[in-house]
């Protein structure tokens, strides 16, 4: 029951009227998590940690009426979407309400370009109703088939689509955000432009979301390819090739070392024994060009129009962050990392970390693009020993200029690359959230001017 | 009427049948010339080169039959489309016939993402069809409204649009490509993949184009932009940013040096005295973050929706070879050069060469991807003294480090940044032009086998 009585709580629903609440425990449990246990380390942090009560707004009137009510009695607000985060991001660590997101679905408009929808819309769907009209988003995380775009957007960083447009950090990938304050009288904020990065990767710390607007890109009929090459060495090397051919479009290239595609289920067939592959996602009239680079450098082993329906398991679904989770449904014993490769030495750092780990960190890439240049994102299966040692691997990476974005920590400083919050999320949460209640223990620089 | 006799002409035409034929002397020598004189140097060497005769197929099959009888005469054959070539790469260096390619404009197809057309269709009346369908051509030089796909493929390099698809070279920026050789019995070729490189920047020396597969792009309302800076380095540094920006979509970003708009006829309202103006040509839903990115270090003085529609002048006529163009309508003094700028030193390349020359090269740059990276391609104005110091001016480019596309010579090597022909190319050569027919003299490290 954490800090809170009862009665507060008793209050505060009486207080919700009519707005839909869960308190069975064991529901409650349950939704208070995500996928932290990926970390064997957050698993022991976070164990154990659950809200009090769901409360579940069935429109942006409802999300204020629970700011304002949580505001008054001061209990804490963790907003829950798709629960599908990494870190811990939706786990409540001082109780309270776990605000269910998911009933704001509504797309407001579609224009060619850009579409103003509800945070708790889930990605698929809003990819279905736009590819209707020859778009799509530019970009979402390899859980698109249960993650929202207001929790990609408050929790993730990028994923398939980023190696064309970068992540949601780069200009332009995220165009606004309407969020509600919580305050006894709160607020409803239009964020646009650079402002609209207040709310991204702040984990929910810094306003409640309730639209967004985001840019979409032209919708293509994309082909999944896998490739095997002999040496993971080689499937980099040519992703690196086919990232930077500016003239083959595509949505995703992830060199995958083997062992890890042994445990890639229903992909196995595809996975010629003792191979590292190449998984791509192909726009179709690019598939010829992207084939003569290939040359016979690797073997071509699958090729088949991506199909994410219900009740198909898309090829992205065995890169991003469900690459180390197809190798967790197996053997629990491994873990992961999120690195940064930088961008001039690229291949030659991917050489290096290879050779330093060569059992222990199976390499798993992602060619993205960050700040207008090529470059990889590391998301390499860790087989785990201890925490000391997971620690020491993280050092070794980055005394070799190969940044580290720890997935092991739960705030939002600890899991960026320098280690603190934006000044402009720290500032914006003064106004948004003055007395802390949002996601409280998550942006861990934060002290309330007020609680 | 250089060295083919008037008899072996009359041949000639006579075996032509019905196929159209133009003699007049005063239409076969304009249109035997292009824009060449942009040179001092080509305007003295190609002066009074001139063709026999047109000729002007209707069709492949009257291609086929051009092709056989030049070959049985073994008369010379140089391929004519807009005319709109830089250095003289359509101006017949020994007689003989000039082939008017401009009756094959069909369409045959366009799938969503490419198209395959006839290469004497003007790349203007291609986006108007492709534009239909939510397509358009990835690129196109800033001829556009006057300028066929064919001869941008046989004597061009890039343009509008390479700031995203890079230029012709990169992979996948040609499909195919369809050439009838030169030979008494004509084949007709199909060139895939990397085999459609072999007539990329040939100017037409390996085989007659009569068809393209071209990629397409999706096709967005585009926003002419043009904004003031008080310093070239500040908009040649807002446009890098741009250009590295994977967010906003573009399609144009070129810095020009003040006092060169000040040229700039019907745009004058638009260029503030003593200002550099970056153009720019932005996707109507990446403007505002554009504008977001640009904060308040410039000044827009222009924002309208492209419009190249007939009786338009578009923006993107002030930019690319363009630029040159408007000075030299007023100020016949100058001429110019092309440099690719390393993507590494960029700026400070940019930088050297404008304190270097700074009243003799009037720095204009386009950005580009190049190999995957984001770079310039240089276009400076330069105020011509004599052939010596423009030399001199290439020679200091090459110093340090800014590599020359010499426009000031008429050959396939010489303009070539190694200074020779692609072995693939010359290779082909053989095989399609046996007798060495094809706009003789242009690719000079050429010998026929067989004449
Ligand atoms: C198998 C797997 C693969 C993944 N792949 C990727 C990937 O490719 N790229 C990537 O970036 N991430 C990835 N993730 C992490 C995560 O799936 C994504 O970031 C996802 O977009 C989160 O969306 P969600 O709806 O599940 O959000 P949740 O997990 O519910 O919430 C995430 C965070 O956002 C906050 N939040 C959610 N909605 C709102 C709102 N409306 N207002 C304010 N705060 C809000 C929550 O409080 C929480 O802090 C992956 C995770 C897993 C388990
Ligand atoms: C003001 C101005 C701006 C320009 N801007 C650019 C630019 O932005 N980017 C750029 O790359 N170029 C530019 N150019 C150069 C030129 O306009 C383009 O390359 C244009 O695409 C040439 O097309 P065209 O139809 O006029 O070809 P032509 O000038 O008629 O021919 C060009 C060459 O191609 C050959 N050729 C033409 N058609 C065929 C065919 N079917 N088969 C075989 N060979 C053929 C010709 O023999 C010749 O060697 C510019 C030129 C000017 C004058």
């Amino acid at each position: 029951m954490n800090d809170l009585s009862l009665n507060k709580l008793d209050r505060l629903v009486a207080e919700l009227g009519d707005i839909p609440v869960v308190t069975d425990p064991k529901v409650v449990r349950r939704r208070s998590r995500d996928f932290f246990w990926y970390s064997p380390i957050l698993n022991e942090l976070l164990d154990g940690k659950s809200a009090d009560l769901i409360v579940a707004p069935r429109d942006e009137s409802d999300v204020i009426r629970v700011a304002a009510a949580c505001a008054r009695h001061r209990v804490p607000i963790t907003v829950r979407a798709g629960g599908t985060g990494n870190y811990g991001q939706a786990v409540p660590l001082n109780g309270g309400v776990l605000l269910d997101i998911s009933a704001l679905t509504d797309i407001e408009w579609i224009k060619p370009g850009v579409l103003r929808v509800g945070a708790g819309a889930k990605m698929n769907a809003i990819d279905a109703e736009t590819q209707a009209q020859g778009f799509e988003l530019r970009m979402h995380p390899s859980t698109k088939r249960t993650a929202t775009i207001g929790g990609f957007v408050a929790g993730g960083s990028g994923g398939i689509g980023s190696v064309t447009y970068g992540g949601l950090r780069e200009h332009g990938n995220i165009l606004a955000a309407r969020v509600v304050t919580v305050e006894e009288k709160p607020r409803v904020i239009e964020l646009r432009r650079d402002a609209a990065q207040k709310i991204n990767r702040a984990y929910g710390t810094t306003g409640i979301i309730t639209a967004l607007e985001m840019p979409l890109a032209p919708s293509w009929k994309w082909i999944d390819v896998v490739v095997a090459f002999d040496d993971f060495m080689d499937a980099a090397a040519f992703g690196y090739e086919a990232a930077l051919a500016d003239g083959i479009v595509k949505k995703l290239l992830a060199p995958v070392t083997w062992p890890l595609p042994s445990y890639f289920g229903a992909l196995k067939p595809h996975c010629p024994d003792g191979k590292s592959i190449l998984i791509a996602m192909i726009a179709e009239p690019s598939l010829e060009s992207f084939k003569a680079l290939l040359g016979n450098r690797g073997t071509i082993t699958l090729e088949t129009p991506t199909d994410d329906s219900p009740g198909q398991v898309p090829l992205y679904e065995y890169t991003w962050n469900h690459t180390t989770l197809q190798v967790l449904k197996s053997d629990r014993s491994v873990t992961y990392l999120q690195c940064l490769y930088p961008h001039d030495r690229l291949l030659e750092k991917v050489a290096e970390m290879r050779e330093l780990f060569p059992d222990e960190v199976l390499q798993h890439l992602e060619f993205i693009r960050f700040g207008g240049r090529v470059t990889c994102s590391g998301l390499p299966v860790v087989r785990f020993r201890d925490a000391h040692r997971l620690n020491e691997i993280i050092s070794l990476h980055e005394q070799r200029g190969v940044y580290i974005a720890n997935p092991h920590v739960y705030t939002v400083e600890d899991g960026s690359r320098y280690k603190r919050a934006d000044a402009d999320q720290l500032g914006f949460k003064q106004e948004v959230d003055p007395f802390g209640l949002l996601n409280p223990g998550k942006m861990r620089s934060f002290v309330s001017a007020r609680a």
